[in-house]
């Protein structure tokens, strides 16, 4: 059996000492540090940590968090201590195309991200997605038009606060959010973007990409902000597509990045590896 | 001693019979089709095709040559018949930045493209790139303003004129070209631009891409056109940065992707593999 | 309505004439070119192509057919002529892991690829896949032992054969065919095997990617024949990996790799791209 | 003027307190951490970690190097604290081909790296690298036989001694070091090997390639030790190559790949990214 382990993030206002003071609780807890990040953004001045900490007991855990507290105080920190296994409450909503929708459930049926699904939700009826085995997974049909929006959106942020939520994931939702809900989610929703931003904003990219005639396409995941595709960007990746391909074949070549790439954002952001600073993220991989 | 081999690159008016017209002329002159591609292009109507054929003799393409203007003018075909070892006269225009010319002298030195470097022209002066052993190829310090352009793109088109250069290549040549000057170029000047096109057209796009926090950036190799920035693109790279590269790391690691970029694509055409249609580009690779 | 378009591949020992026999013949059936790949191998001397022909009416594709054989005689052709819409009946062999299985079956309702999924065969029971909606096709246990492996094998056969399965696809079956078996299904079966061969060939490769410190690992479809992970290689593929991944990092990174990589193998060959030549793949892609 | 910077690294066994106490001496001297990553290796048992530090003054620093030797004894450590703007002793090898010379010594000349290059040795004349302005750099041409070898590697011995070389590169030295040799140079030695290890090890590996049909190829940059091509890798990369390149073509696309693959390699160790930890690497990027 090994150690208990947690992960301590945090961000807040650059200055000297805050590894200091952090490490000395950390040692005064018997915490070992098994990996850790940190980022002094001197763009927004503030400094980012991501630390592993590896204890003797879970009780060592919890006297860090205890102790924590007149920390953070002092040095105005955001922070959040938590043990590794820690599942993140996750909501999902989904339009037609189900290629994302099905990769998250699929890696969350295997276990590869540390996540409880708590809903789904679709402004298309559940026979949509009738190869779906959804394993318990309340679904929720909420349609949408351009006057019931409002309505739905209150639908959506009570089923939110009710389960708990800590993650939203648009998985190819295409309903333009209003500035409210996406305030309301603010910094804990992401996106797919179906483009290499800021290649091709807007509707139907791989269209747009088509005509263009370029030669590589892409898909962006970013955090929701009220600036439509112009959130905090975590993840791009890129297939190489030629004069042969129709715009169809770019939409077929595009699931695969798209699924591709917001995995790896969710499953960064599940980790604690992204924290966003400013308009940008700070993402600590290696 | 392998037998004689001649490149043979064709386009037209799409209708049937070409490829038989074709493939009929090559084994009357006992030619041996080696390698070849055709494509359609239903968005423009064209038909393009790019064939390898090996001879008994050096007589025999020759004959095929002399035949081939019939089949040509049945069809309205442009047509270019050449021994594979033909070797294109090729421009080479530079400013600063010279990390690009660098690599394309290199690579011609150790022979990688079928070309003849005629001349290198700079707006900057011969000291600039002293590093550079240039082997005696002329090199022409042609300065620019405002007021002097049109002059001074009349000394380079009498350049491109006497040395009958067949390709000219922008190698990070940062002067923008005027219309006259483009449209005398179009389709034989390849330029690279230092983003991922469509994103970040304009000056300075490591900076823009480092405003926007993007977790890739590319570079795009293009025909120059009378619209800067929108020519027909041959190839596209990009690289992965991270939140710790500053704008001055993304100018680093952009050089890297220019030239690679640049060079395959400068490669790509010396070979008779890429083709105008329209707006866009035919690229025959595998 | 578009015209009905068919494909013809053919391969044949080279010599000269083949293009000019073929394409009369196209012509004389009133068949217009509209992407073509031809390739001589020099290494085995044989001629590779590739033809997609639209006809006026599907009557001119059936008369191209019977006018071929005599072609395919005189040049001693391995040939096949088929309307662009053929649909091959493909067999899938699972084992434990179904990550490949899910991805092919989704690529399958959603209309990637141009096949019928007449059968899913695998040696855990049918409880294994509980997630997955077979949507009807027939899912044959086959348990298999060491001493029960011929009989096994033999009822694989039989499927094969009553089916009609023109293609089988080990997606991660993990079971090593005999020799026999291997031989009967030459030519008509691809494996994904889970490394870049030829590197980490065996068992439990990510294990020895990570004891052996890699920074990049990958996946390989290939044909399977004889030779155990020396079958003529269709696709391969990478990600980058770090000194922070262990050894289930990798199993679950690789996950994603084979999927894409078998995925891509499987596409490439029922669109007729891909050809085998000796030990290797001739892949016609743009 | 910004703040003086300086990178400490630094390694030991594993045990609480080691971040504790090194961010209370850097605190102590002012100190303020910018970038910090650190990593416990279980399976060597050792602790790794790179702090780049900005002090007030330059004396901070000095003060932090006066202060560390009692932390770093008590705790076991390797370490070293430099300014940022350190600039290593580099030692370059080289045989006929130039390609990695090429382009480190173009890398060196615009200050990408944190080097001073003290010397080139070749078992080739100075005329080989006619084409190449080394600047002032001292050349070694210092021939080699199977029976002068001996003496030939105690004559660079003596140089990387005499110039006090902190890093030698072997930018595609086709000589087999002698394990005396290897050891001599251990943990200060980077090659770059032209296959994607552990595929293809020993002699002409794209020939091995081309042999066995892949579809990507690929360069390995590691650190030498006594076992041949089984050093501590630090950086990979591949390219796709098709059923068209010949062995030559793979020499060629190789040589991008190789140039690329070795200059990441070098930058990485000169700017403290890459510590051993047994037969493998830990490699600090985002």
């Amino acid at each position: 059996m090994s150690d208990p382990q947690f992960l301590l993030t945090l961000n807040c206002p650059n200055r000297q000492g805050i590894v200091a003071a952090m490490s000395a609780a950390i040692l005064a807890c018997q915490g070992d540090i098994k990996e850790a990040h940190q980022f002094d953004d001197k763009e927004t001045g503030r400094f980012f940590s991501r630390t592993v900490v590896s204890f003797p007991t879970e009780a060592n855990g919890a006297e860090l968090t205890a102790r924590f507290g007149s920390i953070a105080e002092q040095f105005c920190m955001d922070w959040r201590l938590q043990p590794t296994g820690h599942r993140s409450k996750v909501l999902l909503l989904a339009s037609k195309f189900d290629h994302c929708l099905v990769d998250l459930l699929y890696r969350w049926r295997h276990g590869e991200f540390a996540m409880d699904v708590v809903g789904v939700v679709s402004n298309h009826p559940r026979e949509t997605y009738n190869a779906i085995d959804l394993q318990g997974v309340p679904f929720h049909h909420l349609p949408v038009s351009k006057d019931t929006k409002p309505a739905q959106e209150t639908q959506i942020k009570a089923i939110v606060e009710e389960t708990g939520a800590e993650l939203v994931v648009l998985a190819r939702y295409m309903q333009i959010l209003s500035d409210d809900f996406s305030a309301f989610l603010a910094g804990r929703c992401i996106n797919i973007h179906h483009s290499f931003l800021p290649g091709f904003k807007g509707a139907r990219p791989y269209h747009q990409a088509h005509a263009r005639g370029v030669k590589l396409i892409g898909a962006t995941a970013h955090y929701v902000t009220v600036d439509l595709d112009e959130g905090p960007i975590i993840e791009q990746d890129i297939e190489r597509i030629s004069h042969n391909d129709s715009p169809d074949d770019l939409v077929r070549k595009g699931r695969d990045i798209e699924r591709r790439v917001l995995a790896r954002a969710v499953g960064l952001h599940l980790d604690g590896r992204v924290m966003i600073s400013g308009k940008k993220t700070i993402v600590f991989r290696d």
